[in-house]
């Protein structure tokens, strides 16, 4: 694990004497797409970044964004940060960082773009996909890992987005009015603990405002919160054209100024800063905190040379190795939403024709998303991962059932007219189109037994620069669906998405697959799960609401305003407001489930030292091997104040054969466990007692107790 | 192993019995372009096949060369055959037939177009790469396992293309005049063990002509040779338009005409031997005979469904797994071919900055060379191979040096203006960007410490339908290789080909390193090879002359002919010319080096049984582990004819660690060692006696003995 230290900051402030103000200009500002300058008098490098979160990005022109590389930049497409989340496996989080980090510095890299950890306030949210979860414990105990797994390669990871980009819409401009209790509990924890536990060695400030800050010159949040509060001495970077004033910024706890176009001198960082600074409008001092935080980074990634300086760690890409590790986390990220009659896994024995219909199934997905974009060097797709291990003993017959075209109309914010004018619009003409494309399908539905639909959304949805309109299925693949199960009642449905959608025949339905975007080997994984080959053991990372309507944040209309946004839920978010005020969902946060079946009993809790030690048994009584997911809630009383039913504390994925039977021991810090923020104090404070749940689910509670 | 019974054959009678003559017309001619007519009243299905020997190609239309299937025909790109024979390694061979047959059965296919076994007798024949060797021992003794390899997963080898199909100038209707001996020799061997050491199932027909018999309907191979001495009873299958003539094709051992064109009733073996059989020119019973062999085949692949079928074998494609075996058998397919200084392998820890010129650095192979192209899941080219490898530490510059760019006029036979009109020429203003390029890349080589080239050739020049013109290097490599040489001596010359290139500056490069198009991972096979993470094991399968005009063929101005071509340099081709007549080559056959050294010592010949058992101990002397290869050769004395001064009889590769020691004993039937074909009797016969040399080539011999 990568951490600044005593002789770091030596080793930046011998350099920093000898640093004139031009070149320390030049290291504290974008000086190319993706880098900055460096002082090569002095061995101090360029700092290289990278996006982003689901693998190294293509490499593009310094100063414009035309891709330059070849054959060359082909890397590991890693499965999205839902999935990482979704799989409630701590280890797969650090496997994925793993090699994130190994691929961005095989690359070249010091800065990896990731991992983003904001909070799914809403289901629309454009960048959802790219988030790991509506909660914070489950974000935090992910993301540490991973962070740590990005960093053993000598790279940075930059946790983003610094703080609450929750939205896409307007995000250069809206002001998120959130209260310092939402803030405390839901916005802050994920980065909080990127910081104090994995030591992130950058953080990225986000575009958008909050209670009337602009995050990257916020006095609140980079200041107080960041810098003095959790004691970040790191370089926080400004998401890309993030900056809008000189001084301000500069004064505050923001160090690189980082941009989407190539006028580098007239970054506000840059010329405009020097100006400003020869005015005496803004202290060198504050240039020198930046470059110091900067030259403490570098050393503590062996970027400087000098006597001491281990060799950097050089890693690698693109190798068999890490497509094992997407595998694997892919294989746990998918949710077996329901499963009636044993429907699934398809038995190959019985499996002579098999019918697959939907345009996922023959869809890639690591071109698109915005900046988290991956050059694959190759993707599965389910349609591939189906067929490839099925092999020729089954006929598969495949019809996508309905077109996906882009709607006129919804581009993202980044996507100029010339970008999108090329890609292909829906028509009047493509009506009748898409109706004989549903027929030819569900007329097939009727004649095939075996019927599995692979539809969902796509990157023109989950998008970066752009929220979705509403959170409905596109292409017409409801009523498509509707008319597969009436026709073939046994029809499994496979959703592949960033986000949730309505469901509105769920209840029509035996079977229901869920996979986030999953990565260079999804379409195998959500294969082998189809099949039986893994048994599924991903668990939601957020609730899937009836209708959009139902969720907190448009419940009460306040999600994806342009100008001003209040988050009025206050951290009555995902399951914290289903839950607590009985609003029935889709499926419920931490809903996942098994080919095999598992028991719980035997709940001890009690306080040993400073934590809470649960105790309890888990016993597999089914007749697979399988994963189960323990995740203990904690319903926090005598605060005096309202409080959501249940919060997710702590969790631990366990293996167990068929009939295994084992004893489970969760440790939580009390100040974990038990810390709240008082909204009447103005502080955290720890609750005096608390009921305690360990279930499946937030709604699947197997066991309780309490501690005083 | 897959061998037709007499089980198989009872059951194909009694279908037989019960077929009307359309229904038999139907199976016996592609009713597709990659199938046949099925009896479905009868259980009987559809004879479905693919190219070809790398991999199963891209799913087209039934009756057009449309690709339509979408991300579901990716497959695993296999090394080529030259690749494959130049591992010397069986059991690599065998896994690259495994995979291969298993990815043909999960693409749901009965009978996969290969191996390619013909004997490459000119350095220029297009299909070269496709062919393992110049050599039939080494031919037999990798074919046989690969063979065995496809058929373990119930599909057909096709072994192809018999006879003697060693030119692409005028296939459909040159006449190869070859001496008995040279085809009992060299032509028919591989052929002859496929059909009694890999029972294979089925034999591809040739297009062209053999002293004066069309191949597909040629008496002497298919009725002769084939049926009666080698006792042939799978399935004769033409290759693709390779019939003209209904009865005589109808009267010979043909069994399938399949072709290019979509007029399926107008196939000679269709409504045209219908009309034959009808007007009594042709026997039913030669179209009963077809018949049943296709139906034994069937049966012995599990295709018809009875009492006692065992479950057919499913396959799978694109995994894991085959991936991993793609790159063992690319790994021990390169070729060290020089090696001074110990250039090789670079010294990671030397290496900061290394710059790689050459078009072939980062281009992918496996979308050409005409039948045996692949829609492969990904290719891992030498740029990305090695950056990917070499990870973040190392700056790694690329500059192509030369375009490569399509020389005007030279397409194949089967590429109609409409395909080729759309690919880049060469054109006046080309000569200049050329030498722009080449300025550029040799400036560079003089700055930079560690250069590697990657060039070579590519499948605009090792392509089906069209010979080579000439065995220089294309796109000015030759002169821009001499100018890197000069500006930086150290420079390592890698080439990627499927066919030998002359190499003018060899004697002024200290390292050379070869390989064949090896598939998915080649790249990353070249990176490791020359990096030292693999240690090379791979020796040439064929001789490389100094220049074309000192190979055999072309001494005599006999290659690349339309209308006739004989073969009068006789058995005489490859190495048994160049070392019989003491003839200098660039590199000999069976050559290659690796980075530690064998010794050989205590050779021990005797016959024991009807084997000869050859021993001998071998010792890597060198620092690392390594892999030997043992090569056997016999001069054969007392026959009263000319003959070649040594032949291999026998191989053997071993891997030793550092310091090991080890005794080999190899041995080879008695009637395999001495069996020749003399001229003068007109038939087999056994040599009285053979001096024995066992090498490292067929030129560094390390220990001689005789045998009598």
């Amino acid at each position: 694990m990568t951490v600044i230290t005593e002789a770091n900051a030596a080793v930046a402030q011998e350099l920093l004497a000898q640093l004139t103000l031009d070149e320390k200009i030049g290291m504290i500002h974008g000086a190319g797409l993706f880098r900055t300058e460096g002082v090569p008098r002095l061995g101090i490098p360029a700092l290289k970044m990278s996006d982003g979160p689901m693998g190294v990005r293509r490499e593009f022109d310094n100063d414009s964004w035309d891709a330059i590389y070849g054959s060359r930049d082909y890397v590991t497409y890693l499965p999205c940060g839902s999935a990482v989340a979704s799989t409630w496996n701590t280890e797969l989080a650090h496997d994925a960082g793993r090699v994130l980090g190994a691929e961005a510095r095989g690359r070249g890299k010091d800065v990896i773009l990731g991992p983003s950890v904001n909070i799914k306030r809403s289901p629309l949210c454009g960048r959802n996909f790219e988030y790991m979860s509506e909660d914070p414990c489950l974000t935090t105990g992910q993301c540490v890992p991973f962070i740590e797994g990005v960093q053993e390669s000598d790279v940075a990871a930059c946790v983003k987005h610094f703080v609450a980009n929750n939205q896409e819409t307007d995000r250069l401009h809206v002001d998120e009015i959130i209260a310092d209790r939402a803030l405390r509990e839901l916005y802050l924890p994920a980065f909080e603990a990127s910081v104090k536990q994995a030591h992130v060695l950058s953080v990225m400030g986000a575009y958008n405002l909050v209670n009337g800050e602009r995050c990257c010159e916020s006095p609140t949040f980079l200041g107080r919160v960041l810098r003095q509060e959790w004691d970040f001495d790191g370089v926080v970077i400004s998401d890309w054209g993030g900056v809008f004033r000189s001084k301000e910024s500069a004064q505050s706890g923001l160090d690189v100024e980082m941009s989407v176009t190539a006028d580098f001198d007239d970054y506000k960082f840059a010329q405009p800063l020097k100006a400003a600074i020869q005015r005496g409008e803004v202290d060198e001092h504050d240039v020198d905190r930046k470059v110091l935080h900067i030259l403490c980074m570098m050393d503590a990634l062996h970027m400087l040379d000098h006597a001491g300086t281990p060799e950097r760690e050089s890693g690698c890409y693109a190798n068999a190795e890490h497509r094992d590790a997407a595998l694997a986390v892919a294989q746990e990220s998918v949710v077996l939403l329901k499963n009636e009659e044993h429907a699934l896994p398809l038995r190959r024995q019985e499996l002579t024709r098999l019918l697959v219909v939907g345009a996922n199934a023959d869809r890639v997905h690591s071109n698109g998303g915005g900046s988290a974009e991956i050059k694959a060097l190759y993707e599965v797709t389910p349609l591939l991962g189906l067929c490839g291990q099925l092999g020729g003993n089954v006929e598969v017959r495949y019809v996508p059932g309905y077109e996906a075209l882009q709607a006129h109309g919804q581009t993202a914010d980044w996507q100029s007219e010339s970008l999108t004018d090329g890609t292909q619009r829906a028509t009047q003409g493509d009506a009748s189109r898409s109706e004989a494309l549903r027929d030819e399908a569900v007329r097939l539905a009727g004649e095939y037994e075996h019927v599995i639909f692979v539809g969902g959304l796509d990157h023109d949805h989950d998008l970066e620069g752009m929220d979705r309109a509403d959170m409905r299925l596109p292409y017409g693949q409801d009523e498509l669906i509707e008319a597969l199960l009436a026709a073939n009642p046994g029809t499994v449905i496979s959703l592949v998405a960033g986000s949730p959608v309505e469901m509105p025949w769920a209840d029509r339905a035996k079977a229901i697959v869920w996979s986030w975007y999953g990565g260079t080997e999804a379409g195998t994984a959500l294969a082998q799960v189809l099949l039986g080959d893994v048994n599924p053991s991903g668990h939601l990372p957020e609730s899937f609401p009836m209708r959009l309507e139902d969720s907190p944040a448009h419940s009460i209309g306040s999600f994806g305003l342009k100008g001003s946004v209040e988050y009025a839920e206050d951290i009555y978010v995902g399951y914290r407001y289903y839950d607590s005020k009985e609003v029935p969902v889709r499926f419920c946060f931490g809903h996942g489930l098994s080919y095999t079946s598992f028991e719980y009993d035997g709940l001890d809790v009690h306080e040993v030292g400073d934590a809470i030690r649960l105790r309890c048994q888990v016993t597999n009584t089914g007749n697979v091997r399988g994963k189960a997911v323990a995740q203990v809630y904690l319903g926090l009383e005598g605060t005096g104040e309202d409080r959501p039913a249940k919060e997710l504390k702590g969790y631990r994925k366990v293996e167990l054969e068929a009939g295994e039977h084992r004893e489970l021991i969760i440790e939580i810090p009390v100040d974990q466990a038990l810390r709240y923020y008082s909204s009447s104090q103005g502080r955290y404070a720890i609750a005096p007692r608390a009921k305690v749940y360990v279930g499946q689910s937030v709604e699947d509670i197997r066991l309780t107790g309490a501690l005083d």
